[in-house]
């Protein structure tokens, strides 16, 4: 393949010949209209109309995935197939929303597709000369924490919303003398009445610097920057100050743009949460695979990426999640382009095994909630547990076997397999 | 209903009792978690926990609407329902990203819904304070513009992607003197190599002032200044600097943060254009309704907003376009925070009659590509005949009839009715 061309992949379902919907795809998104107009000549449309490069044929079905299709064919079915489609780079240049406007857009608003999904994106290299990218990612997260080896792990700040600055210092105490690496706030709570980000920051960093004087140890808390871009620079401004090692954004929220340019003047690791993402993926034959998403947050800087997390309280396969994960850890244009998974969501160690084996990795940041602060010894035997459940699985051992001689672990297993296998029955 | 809340209603499908499901849905977007942990104590609860304000059961289902849900009631039934939620606003304060990250966000990532869609939000009047909205809207660019009755008609340079900055320019001229009001870029078309944004603004604002000069109607262009922010404020610069009256934005594909930011710095209307828009709705069981997310539109501050068209060439109902005008049209807080719909594909003033009877309303900009271009008169044929198609359909005159002295139309009519027939048989 030409490296000059952007690549996109789809899954589509139409009552079309899948090649005329392939080529009203490209056409729709390139240089096509429905009438020929003027100024629409032969050499132009050679140059910059879209390519069809493949088209996979799938199954047939009876009934259209989305609304407002065009009726099914003479025998009453709709065709799915998998369809690549190259862009000249000189169609969109480097602009990365005009490349989201490209590739995704009006697609889905076209009657003859009763199904459309972006499954994948390739790019070429002038993408990474104009995009910087993450500016910590894997190895610079680990740096700043000080976590060689195994995941970092991590907590989230709950109650998610409600607690004042002072409070939510007390929790990071109890946390950080425990010896966590990692906390977050909740993607609620951003810069509310009840507990402005600028308290906030003074608040934590104030327990963290003194905990790290102390121990040698600098829990990395990603405070929520999330808000208009002018906030959002300063609110890191503040965190820097403070001697914080980490900002957060909800990145759809903010959107590509706002990302990108808080990338550009940012002096910490960008910690992407990606809520509302089930908006944009649940549905299988609209909207888009996490393989494509991720790239364009990795282009626009983002250095941590949630990616749910295996055995959770959400409603994703684990298959889907392992794939999200391999995605993230899947270099696009350089090692260092690669943004670090953040595996949250009911996690307490137990699903450690089931990773560790399923991906082969332990460059993650893990978070469990209530797997930490509400083990039984406490927030700092929580964490501990969750260390000794990634060492087990690392090293292959069973963790019933190894909790045997491991306390924490123990305790977990007895607390959270229980609600666990309860909660899996439905109650 | 108290002004301080903010309030959203959505339609879930569940298997659990829908007052269950509603309480889950509260509380995992508030003060949730999914086992007690220190901190959380009944007052902060009472505070900060989302309250369910109205639950409207509807049918029940046997399939589930989304995959990865939990398996069906007892009678393998999924139950569907209207719900109302509402937060304080001390939850979020009038923080417009995280706004969104509260009634979106994660919920749709829920096992208890197998079924999610965002229908309406209402907003305290706080957020009007705290963020500008469109500093144009209807009255300003009719003003900018000079129509004061009927739609703004205008077009979309096409090909979509392709032509020089001369070329462009050339199609300007052609319209320019055709008595055309609104011309805008195509979504795809931002700043590429073969058409750099600056050598577009030169060019055409060369022609449009020439024209303006000689005739006194100076034509509005939505120059697609679509980019990374430093882009979009340099570019909305050199359209300012040029003349130019407008500029246009994919408001999916910048983010909210951005258009919000370009909005505190533009000195020009904003003509939002949706492209991605189909993606977040086009299932019915997940995604948003437009009457959500045109208030977080208005509220970042666009100017116009485009809403498909009557019997347009895209999978949306008719009623669903109505509902869209109508929802744009309608004041949040005051008369001028209304954006201007902007009516777009497959128009040619053939649907004006039916636009007018299901709207009452002419504040659009009303968009025609191949309805203008490929006009046999010309362009300027072309424009006055969607002219006299909307004279006809507030006159409550029949097409046909009007047509009988008004030759453009009937030229309109014939070449564009039959085409539409055509398509509508499915040729």
């Amino acid at each position: 393949m030409s490296t000059d061309r952007v690549l996109a992949t789809y899954l589509i379902e139409t009552p079309h010949r899948v090649e005329d919907a392939a080529d009203a795809l490209a056409g729709e998104q390139s240089s096509g209209t429905f009438t020929q107009v003027p100024g629409e000549t032969e050499e132009l449309r050679e140059r910059f109309l879209a390519r069809v490069e493949r088209i996979e044929e799938l199954e047939t079905v009876e009934d259209p995935s989305l609304p407002g299709a065009l009726p099914a064919d003479d025998l009453g079915r709709y065709r799915r197939a998998e369809v690549t489609v190259s862009w000249s780079l000189e169609n969109m240049g480097t602009n990365l929303p005009t490349l989201l406007s490209t590739v995704s857009g009006n697609l889905s608003e076209l009657r003859e597709l009763s199904g459309l999904r972006l499954l994948d994106i390739e790019l070429p290299p002038a993408f990474a000369d104009a995009h910087p990218g993450p500016r910590f990612g894997i190895q610079g997260t680990r740096e700043l924490v000080g976590v060689y080896g195994g995941p970092v792990i991590g907590t989230i700040i709950k109650p998610s919303v409600g607690l004042s600055p002072r409070q939510t210092a007390e929790l990071v105490r109890d946390l950080a003398e425990g010896g966590i690496d990692f906390i977050k706030d909740d993607e609620l709570m951003a810069n509310p009445p009840h507990s402005p980000l600028e308290e906030r920051v003074e608040a934590v960093m104030g327990v963290i610097n003194e905990v790290a004087e102390r121990t040698g140890k600098k829990v990395m808390y990603a405070f929520n920057i999330t808000d208009d871009l002018d906030a959002m620079l300063r609110h890191h401004e503040t965190v820097l100050n403070a001697g914080g090692t980490c900002v957060m954004v909800s990145v759809n929220s903010v959107g590509l743009v706002g990302v990108s340019h808080l990338r550009r003047h940012a002096e910490l690791p960008i910690h992407g949460h990606r809520n509302g993402w089930g908006l944009l993926t649940r549905y299988p034959y609209l909207g888009m695979e996490f393989a494509a998403y991720q790239k364009l947050w990795r282009l626009a800087g983002v250095d941590h990426l949630h990616v749910n997390a295996l055995q959770s309280k959400f409603w994703e396969p684990d298959e889907s999640v392992v794939r999200s994960i391999e995605s993230c850890l899947r270099p696009m244009f350089a090692d260092d382009d690669r943004a670090m998974p953040v595996l949250s969501s009911g996690q307490w160690g137990g699903q450690a095994p089931d990773t560790y084996r399923l991906t082969g990795s332990t460059d993650y940041i893990y978070l469990a909630g209530a797997g930490i602060v509400a083990h039984p010894g406490g927030p700092g035997a929580g964490v501990t547990a969750i260390r000794q459940a990634w060492e087990a699985a690392v090293e292959g051992i069973l963790l019933r076997e190894y909790a045997e001689d491991h306390r924490e672990l123990m305790q977990s297993l007895e607390k959270f397999g229980k609600l666990r296998r309860a909660a899996d029955r439905g109650q």
